[in-house]
């Protein structure tokens, strides 16, 4: 997930918009095809919506982390140029691509169920416990990709996988945990879809939390003092 | 999943033969099972299905894949050929020895279930969206292959697997994404049918999808310039 | 799963029993819960059942694997015989205790949920079909291990957890795969039983799924002619 | 999972506090939406909830273990006192910051869920079955820790999350398998809960399961006689 890797921008940037795409249509396509096939049952719907996200988000971390990282979300970004992993500009970059990589995602998933390619969402996410569940949603995606860096780099992408699936789950807000698939998620009146009017506070609370997780696993993290470094 | 082991290519035939039976029975029986079970409720039947079929990848992956790449599929095949990672003779064998693999795994489903052992499919599956599902679903597949290849070839096996579970959920085809699976499940009047008349459409969609992502990852992995390779 | 590592017979006996006595109460508890939860649906019990019973076996290989080789099963300790890797005496004895530990796994679930100790079970499982898919399962589940146990010892747990979740969706008897357990699952009257009467037969389509395994990956995997072994 | 790493004991407290919190917050925040989404189907809702508590201590094991241990469980540090592996003052700490992470996560996954934050839990969870299952299941947890420290270090995040997910369904009790989790269960009157009342005898369970597995691991465990340790 860092950047020392040497591919030049535009490929960094390839991958990230083609990752995002891939993670938006899935988050998408498989809150359509669930909702289709459930019954009326949302918790099955939500269960095939989780375990998909979760198996696609371990694929493209696998495939694109070496090239750029697989940041997908730009709360991801923030963070690691807070950490200097990556600098500014191609930061913004980033999360450019990002973004217009979710709409596109949005858009195939759309085509592929033969419904209207842009929607507006109807889907009403507010309130303090939603916004709670998106700091601490945020704040939980950080740790697994600050640990995993960390401890175990073979590990990032399982680990994020695993927790996004439990995200889902233990979240009121079902853990968007990322400003560019909540964008997205705005275009779409279906299953995993957000109100516009409700995506900001979603996005301030995922940052607050993005923020928070790397405040404390700096301190955490920091070498013991007169240790020469962990192995 | 490369070409360089240097099984003799009768043992490398057998492989595809035995694992793509392996992966047609998991696929036809699981589905049998899954809607018998599931009480008119798709949605779990599809979870099933899904579950099934994901783990049996892997495994099937992890025995295989040391002795012939465990293709399993013409459309890796295709693009395995356009690598020049297998030359075009044994790749055509390859091909062949898939399909004919694939229909004897039709075969078993039927048997442990009792049924017609062979089987005309009158399940729908046509049009626009389907077929981008097809060829959006055969990209992703080649590129969790390419991509954990390039980078992690250890991981192949899980990456597939994962893949696939995913598939299953976000396309609105339910990611066939391999033509001898297609083919086979044309056999079968069960959850997992195609419609005869629909299965070309499908494998021209999974070859575009296929051929799209050998250009990318071509273009994307190339080292860049100057550099002796990338770690 | 060999049997080089040289803990005395006792501790190897001892870690067949526990381990196959958890295996056990896994399949017969899970199948329990699954079966009073699922309101009816016996598609949602299997998925606990084949989920539950997937995690435990992965845990219980990791952990006794290094000890006795984890073999939890009479069909696996044959075919480890018939490679020569346990010599006859020990693995009589572990068939022995592999019986007993499944005994003692049924008494356990039966217990952890206020149930009389031994049952018979009324659940008929027969026919060619069911038999054709008792030796489809262990022939794929001795495909499983020999292939891991040759190319990747280290995922030998994983590829057995998955296998076995799949082979309960995918064969029409569930996948007992294992003459312990048919013995074991005769005892309860609950979803994961089997009538006496037709365990025999199961037992006797799992030992020519095992034998047929151990045959055609003994001339798979025989290095080709004139080399020195692959790596 | 050992004591060896030199963090100074503040954060090894503060990595257990804030790993026991969100393992309190999944497994309760999980229960609420499993149980509100599952139309009244338990098992669907008891699938969710297992799910996502698998995932989520695969996740918090990665991150905390090298700082703490990563126990998260006051029967976990009573083994590795029992081991020698922590001094007795900071288990005490440890079992003390476990609870109150635990209860903080209850905390959390009400506010998030917009529920009244302290509640009293009416579950009745008592009798010998429920105590059996809760010995049952903290002695296969252990085993699963111990089992993986010994031969598998880097496998037990995943053993300890899979072991959970399967624990959930096949112990009549679903494995609480942790003094902490139970004290923080009765805090909450939603799918998760258990009455005060009936905690005692679970952990007093707990505390049995978990020190008959020290004893039977020392002894399965230790080096033949004349051997100079096993690799």
């Amino acid at each position: 997930m860092s950047d020392t890797i040497s591919y030049p921008l535009v490929k960094r940037l390839a991958a990230e918009a083609v990752g995002t795409a891939f993670l938006l249509a899935t988050v998408i396509g498989s809150g359509i095809m669930g909702e289709a096939l459930s019954g009326g049952n949302d918790g099955l719907a939500l269960l095939a919506n989780a375990i998909a996200t979760g198996c696609m988000l371990v694929v493209l971390i696998l495939i694109f982390g070496p090239v750029s990282g697989a940041h997908f979300n730009p709360a991801v970004t923030l963070v690691f140029a807070l950490r200097k992993d990556i600098a500014p500009a191609p930061a913004v970059t980033y999360v450019a691509v990002q973004i217009v990589g979710g709409v596109v995602g949005v858009l195939i998933a759309h085509a592929m169920f033969d419904l209207t390619l842009i929607q507006s969402s109807a889907r009403l996410r507010t309130g303090g416990g939603q916004w709670l569940a998106e700091a601490v949603a945020t704040f939980g995606l950080l740790a697994s990709i600050l640990g995993c860096v960390r401890w175990r780099p073979d590990a990032v992408a399982y680990a994020v996988g695993l927790y996004i699936t439990a995200g889902y789950w233990f979240t009121a807000s079902t853990s968007f945990a990322n400003p560019a698939v909540t964008i997205a998620r705005t275009l779409t009146d279906t299953f995993a879809g957000i109100s516009t009017a409700h995506a900001p506070a979603f996005i301030a609370a995922q940052l607050v939390g993005a923020a928070a997780a790397f405040q404390f696993f700096r301190w955490l993290f920091a070498p013991p003092a007169g240790s020469r470094g962990q192995i």
